[in-house]
């Protein structure tokens, strides 16, 4: 049996870095033509002045998870998922967020299916203390053959001075995550399928149905907290593209050095069931830690009494260093991978 | 031969519109539990105030426009429309587009039709004169079978004193559209695939090719413009609803009175092709106008002015007078409708 790369699942990273070169590069020069200033805050959030206000608008879906989620009666998930990939990246960028609009396709006027998702979006609203500004219910015939949710969330700055980046000395800090998230579903769905494998299989003890329906953990209410008390230099969503996204917060003049903790089992079972190689594992999956946190070394106490207290379990991953923008990554199985 | 509607297409409106009052409903106790307040704006912005500035977040998307595009090679359209469709709704609201992020879901990763796709939303957002904040391009492979392409939009609100609410006596005004915009293309590509008439075909002298891949008209200048000078009460956008969305600036006091000019020979067109009752048609299609004021007698002659000045032809529709809430509409060939 041949291994399993999320390039031969049908997505190519390198392709996605290209599309989204050439729409930033579109978007520089409407800017400029316009004389209005764009800020970038570590990739994850860009923003403007309006008024008095720095505003940040962030969009992102929650890919073929909802396939799953339809094929296991949890489209619930998809709409809690969509809320939750926006207001972590936004947090991370340092901006609360404070309003979402919510885009849901489907293939028919299915009221039922519709009124799942979207108490999914109201769920993870409330959780994250966003309204509900609104949203989009599009009926794609013979476009859509399953359930595709997006959100886009406003978010205002929490605090000037946190600009994203990490610094000379800084703790790296790993927050777990609930499972797998909302990504790399397309190649887990396509090494389940080679494998003959349905998505209510238990496999080596891992019920699959359970763990492909876990939502995505909320850490946007920890980050404005922690940001707010001034006690991270940068926050990384470990979400597509996986641990490559540390490199966003380090610049070009610094290195992160990780070493990973055991990952839970479900992500095992998915690399030996595709003989993943580990370091795509590290390149598409949050291996147990979807949120990176630096911060200096003084702060760590606090910040991690804060974490718990947010219900979630964290690891000194490693340090921040003087280097090149590199992560080094020792894996959990002490393979080293350079991003 | 049978007569289509748009719910024999498979969009049922009223289906449609039960999922908008659920949606509404969740995002209303949201707003109380978070003691919010949330403003409406005439159907078309919902708002909060964040800081000194009144601010409205919106997304919508082009619908299976894009299926038409993409056969007929012309996908920049999508990107455009999804801008078009939303500054507009923005500005009706009384605000001011300012930043927009854009969700291009694609069933493969294909730099090239993304491409274009985003060199539309491109040429749009410099059109209204927004930033692009970000976007998300989703590979949804075994989901989407074509292109979907949305936007969402932030804007700031324009004057304080606009309501986008009629008035007893305003003179209602109708502005060009640019032919079908993105709306009722499902109705559209049925009626088409019924008759076995392709997307390129010539039929009683009009090009469907060239018809199917008109943009959406961009009127949030205008309209920015006309709101800023005063001259309006209330702005409503003919999107998926059509006329029947002239009622949302009405509220339960007033009735408005409109005549319709003769629709572009494209409606006919549709029209019987389909058997589509007239009556459906002003429910789904913009029948050539895509914009309908309101605006006190005194104001007509600056407003038209104006109107011509951005590029559009206008008419005098009709009168706003004390009433129920209703759309008295006569159509173009003389029957009477009522919303």
């Amino acid at each position: 049996m041949s291994s399993w790369t999320y390039a031969k699942a049908g997505l190519d990273l390198s392709k996605h870095w290209e599309m989204h070169r050439y729409a930033r590069q579109l978007a520089e020069e409407i800017a400029r033509e316009l004389g209005i200033e764009v800020r970038e805050s570590g990739g994850y959030a860009t923003s403007i002045r309006v008024g008095d206000l720095e505003l940040c608008l962030h969009i992102d879906g929650v890919g073929t998870k909802t396939l799953v989620l339809e094929k296991l009666g949890k489209l619930e998930v998809a709409g809690w998922d969509c809320v939750a990939m926006n207001v972590n990246d936004v947090a991370c960028g340092g901006f609360r967020p404070v309003a979402l609009v919510d885009y849901v396709a489907l293939p028919s006027d299915d009221v039922e299916t519709f009124s799942k998702v979207m108490h999914g979006v109201a769920a993870a609203a409330r959780e994250s203390r966003v309204v509900i500004l609104g949203g989009e219910t599009a009926v794609l015939r013979d476009l859509a053959s399953g359930v595709d949710a997006a959100c886009a969330v406003l978010g205002t700055k929490i605090r000037k001075d946190f600009e994203n980046r990490a610094r000379d000395g800084d703790l790296v800090i790993g927050v777990e995550s609930w499972g797998l998230h909302a990504n790399g579903y397309t190649l887990v769905r396509r090494v389940l399928e080679s494998r003959g494998i349905g998505y209510r299989s238990v496999v080596e003890g891992v019920d699959l149905g359970e763990e492909l329906c876990k939502p995505t953990a909320i850490y946007s209410n920890l980050l404005v907290d922690a940001i707010r008390r001034g006690l991270l230099t940068s926050a990384a969503h470990i979400t597509g593209g996986a641990f490559t996204k540390v490199r966003r917060v380090l610049g070009s003049e610094l290195d992160a050095k990780l070493s990973m903790p055991e990952p839970p089992p479900i992500f095992k079972v998915v690399q030996e069931l595709g003989r993943i190689p580990t370091s795509e594992m590290y390149r598409v999956f949050n291996m147990g830690v979807g949120l990176v946190l630096t911060a200096p070394p003084a702060s760590v106490e606090e910040l991690g009494k804060l974490i718990e207290s947010y219900g979630f379990r964290w690891w000194v991953l490693g340090r921040v260093f003087r280097g090149s923008g590199r992560v080094l990554l020792k894996t959990f199985d002490g393979e080293r991978i350079e991003f």
